[in-house]
């Protein structure tokens, strides 16, 4: 049986492409999306991708993940810098997390420099715009199999 | 003619599979060296893999690597909090840089989850222990190549 | 007329006894509501006992209690630390509230030991586990009663 | 065709009048409604008029403001001071934005003074209760207008 | 009888037009003068309206208000984040005071955050340049009406 | 054998029921006790309650309910912000620990909102005035009994 | 009948005249003391005047001194920068409260420049040495007859 | 030859009496002239009393005082805590100064808690109202002696 | 024609010579002013030397120099680090500005070490005493001559 | 004739070896006393070993020693962290001091890492258990016999 | 066999004797060797004793003692206070680390008083000049055999 | 015999005119020498001009310059913002030192205003690119001779 990996998107995420181009580039989530799924297919991962703008239905998205998903893969926008909600969520699940920003982080204004995702990611990957989720999910299969 | 690619650790990373294994992993950075050199042949790009425990000889790699190396993949170790002579050199090289930390440097000591590095990479790859090296090369063959 | 208490509870609060038992406990929040239930017969006191992971709707359920309850127990879970808008809303509420926290949050990590909720409370509990919104209820008996 | 303008209002806006009148003043957010489909009369705008407990829904609206709204005027409460999602949504909007507070927040407590809608907003009016919002509505037909 | 409303300018002030446009816009005070004395007749209202590079000239018009004038409108630029002088002489003064900035010193750099008026001001007025001073009138004419 | 509960009080909480009524309300430390003493009937405990304003004195009633006490019940009043020694006496004790305070210190003056019993303490419980000592003898009984 | 004013001074004033003279001065204790005494004298007060090294010792004069004394003088010494108990303890006094201190502390170490005790004195007169307390005094007559 | 003082009022201090009567009383800066000629006269010293809002007035009387003046009492007003320039002028005086201000500033807003003026003074007085001008007087007179 | 340069000076350097020699040195503003004449001379500029202990004239005397001068020397004396009226002064002008102080104020008080002036400075000289003027003179020539 | 040293133990010292071993160790207070009675004897030195759990009888300790003891090794436990009272009475005796910790306390948290006695201390030794009051009478010898 | 120490001296230990001796002593480090070398003999332990300028430099002298020495005493002289890759190395190390310095590091300027040694270090020994050295192997004899 | 000039230059700076020009200027670290040299010609000094990346081989530069040398003008860099040992290098000299910065750091990121070489400088002179260095010889050559 493949193993289900969830890749949760936060608020914002939906006008990808549209939004501040020159800070998160032009690909839309759709794009990354569809690049995902072809990675996923070739490290015989299933995949659930989602977008909200609402913290509560991200929590509970988390919380649905529990048991049922391997591993995920978070974006969670501007909530990574404002949730402890999504923190403890995510410390519910017994599965490994990878945090994922499109753009540098630690290159922008001060109150973007925290994240509450953080204290509960296995792994970081930012600044490297949309190809960040594919290698999300690379470091996910092997964390999934037990490697590294 | 294939791009070179510099990848520079900085001090204690030699000790790596002997020093803290709970924290770094058991992987020595001869193991790491080896699997990046794998993926730099399947990806086509070349590569120097360099460590060193001093500060000035790594601002030297570094100053050595402008105009003749086409990315920079850099895991600065503790210099990364403490130099900005390391900063310094990185933004006086026109070519794109990653930073790369085996361990999840926000779930660390304060003084762990500030980079200087940062403050010159285009992306930030952390966590992900050996296989964070190996994420970062295939991200840097596509900014070498103009994609992303 | 018996005087009606709102019991409401935060985010990821449904998830009690499965979550971190070590810093919560092993009682389920079914469990919870059943012991005060049984309290608040003896108190002589109507409930409701209500559970969110959504800010917005905690507003709202806190909104809705104006002019109806004549107490509220709260425990905002995250929200604790981060929502204004819950602490504004407990603000236009004329009726005594008491903040209930399952663990010590006072030895916990630095952004959990600061509570909005706290400015509109007349009183806190914490880490007296399931415990505590009994007591809240007991305390709540004597402030709607006008003691104390 | 007349421009389109969106006044947007936060959680506990719906209160207004009843809550804390000594804070907030006697009218309700209809009365002022009111006053400002007034003076969008005068003034040839045309009007939307919002208010929301929800974060999540305050983004959508301002989402759906894109490419539609000829500018925005929000007061987002208490998601003022803590947002981020709000102040992305309204950064991806290419729409001039005023912000408007009922009460001087200047002179409030500590975590009222500072508003991340600001970040986003041409101009920023607190403290003239109701009056604040037809003053906002003045200044947006001028900013419609590309004068001043 | 009218009432009569100061409107005092602080240093640098009468550069208007000439200095830093780009943040101050291209009016100068005098038409700012003008475009307030046509309000003011519209609502009513006498006006006063002076500029001063000096704080303790600014002190001593305000003082001078005290008793004479039914409000004040202040634009006390560097003077708003420096002077505790004219904030005493604001609030030995008995009218209301509304705080006026061209730029929206929220966008700025940090030293321009904090402003000593406010603390003396019934509302505050920033970003919207000139037009500016016209909306404090209406507002100034509503609150020495007694109204909001 | 019945389980021995030591209720300590800090510095000028000898003077309850004269000082600042508005604030600590206007029961008496002997009102407080004897309602401790019934609730301790009821509950099967034995009490032993002190006062002192000397920091010593309560460093020396906490060393020796070493080994004698099966639980403490501590308002350390004025000492709560300021004593390291009581917090390293409380940390000597291998009993369960209940902080109280009469007021709800989260809303008094910032020296007063930080606790160092807090830290030695399973549970705190403040705000409830007299009440919640007979609360924390409540909830006593069960850490006594190991439940919760 | 005279009214009765203490003078209470805290650790290490006893050593006066012996230690650091450079700082304190060369004036004993007893020579203060003479000088009140005289002073009282001619001012019709009489004069209550004690010295401890205990915190819990100032606690209880200053509780003892509660409806029999008129005015306290008091030289907290190092406590006034580190006792809230002794504050409590003069908050719960019905009488005017005048710090003193020889040396003019905000002159000195950081931690010397805050003090607790200046919350609950009407004045502060600090850096003149023994005259300080004469000129308190003097003060102090003023304050109980209601004058100033 | 009888010594000379200056006493030096700053900003506001004109309007004493009249200003914020509660926080700084009822007397007027003509009353504190009055009786501080009366104790000069007593203490055989002869007198200048200024008040100025300027501090570059105030910066001059200080400077002219060099040489000429025994002492200075100083009560800078709001400058005491914004001018360094004050500062500066003071430490070029070879002359005590002693600092006086009407109210007890360190029961104040933050930023009147801080005064340069104290890094140049020998005692400071405050708190005391007018009173407090004619002890410091006294102690200027001891000062001005040699004295204490 | 010659090029004019305004040399402006602050608060109490008109002490200069007289003030805490150890600090400033023992040459007076005179002897800087002659040497400055002796130094332009040479260069082939022309001088105008001011001093003001004024935050306002400062700031005219600015003003003044707007579309004038070629270039300002600017010690601000005190006002170097209060003084937001005189940074924006500057700003306003379009030549080049040069800081200087006598003394090494990064080796003085804290409040010492941040200068407003800096941010208008192309270059600040500190430390070197009078000398510090004339070369201050030699770097505005080639400034002025748009070399380096 | 010998010198005389004072072994000043400070509160909860009297519980060593049986209070939180795995941080302080397990030898008692009286097998340090008795090592360090072993070593005075055999450098010659008389010693005086005491303990307090009172700030106050710490403090009168001190004073005692003044003129009588050559040295004072103290080791004030929590007081260190907070008595300023104990450190004023340090720098009245004139006789060097040793501050001992039997735990590292800059690994701890972080209220443990200030210490007062430091600065009136001329030598620091922490970690090292009980040897370390050894090690200080050692340091303590050549210190009264004027080496080092 | 016998025990190798490690005594390693960091930047400007080199000058000792000669640098600012009121703060380091008249001690050359030849000196500190020489007793150090006798103190070693008598304990029957074998010592390294190494000094460097160069931080690469001693990372690589504590990474060599990794197995090979039983224990290290360490003076990293102004590294201390910046070099988080010197801590690394010591945390890579098995064996016991005690920190010497010469000076009371706890009573000079700021910057000194935070060592990330310390972190690394069993024990502290400090402002005891070379005693300390001998102090420290005497201690370090102890921990290497097992005791205390 | 001529005064021999140690100027030091640290890391990085052998790259000037290549990096970030607009920041640093086009002018190479040869053309600065030679500038200089021309200068020390003038002036009567002999010249050593060095650049090294390691912060080691600037504090032997120092070290060496001891007793030899008359004077040192020093540009750290980014060492001058993190090297206490380069700090206490110079302060082991006994020798005026200039320090020089390219840029005027003070505009730059808040990581590069503080300067640890400032607190061991007589005079600082930045902002005025390689003429800084000339200047800085000019000011030497004072200096040697004891003038100014």
């Amino acid at each position: 049986m493949t193993a289900l990996i969830l890749i949760l998107n936060g608020p914002n995420l939906n006008l990808l492409g549209e939004r501040e181009p020159e800070v998160y580039g032009r690909e839309t989530l759709a794009d990354i999306e569809k690049a995902c799924r072809a990675k996923a297919g070739e490290l015989g991962l299933s995949l659930e991708f989602a977008q909200s703008n609402s913290e509560a239905e991200m929590v509970e998205l988390i919380q649905k993940a529990r048991g049922r998903c391997a591993g995920l893969i978070v974006n969670a926008g501007a909530f990574s810098h404002t949730s402890i909600a999504i923190l403890d969520a995510l410390q519910a699940v017994n599965a490994p997390v990878i945090e994922v920003h499109l753009s540098n982080i630690f290159r922008r204004e001060d109150f973007r420099r925290h994240s509450y995702v953080s204290r509960a990611a296995t792994g970081v990957i930012c600044g490297l715009k949309g190809h960040g989720y594919v290698l999300a999910l690379e470091a996910m299969a092997r964390l999934v199999k037990g490697k590294s």
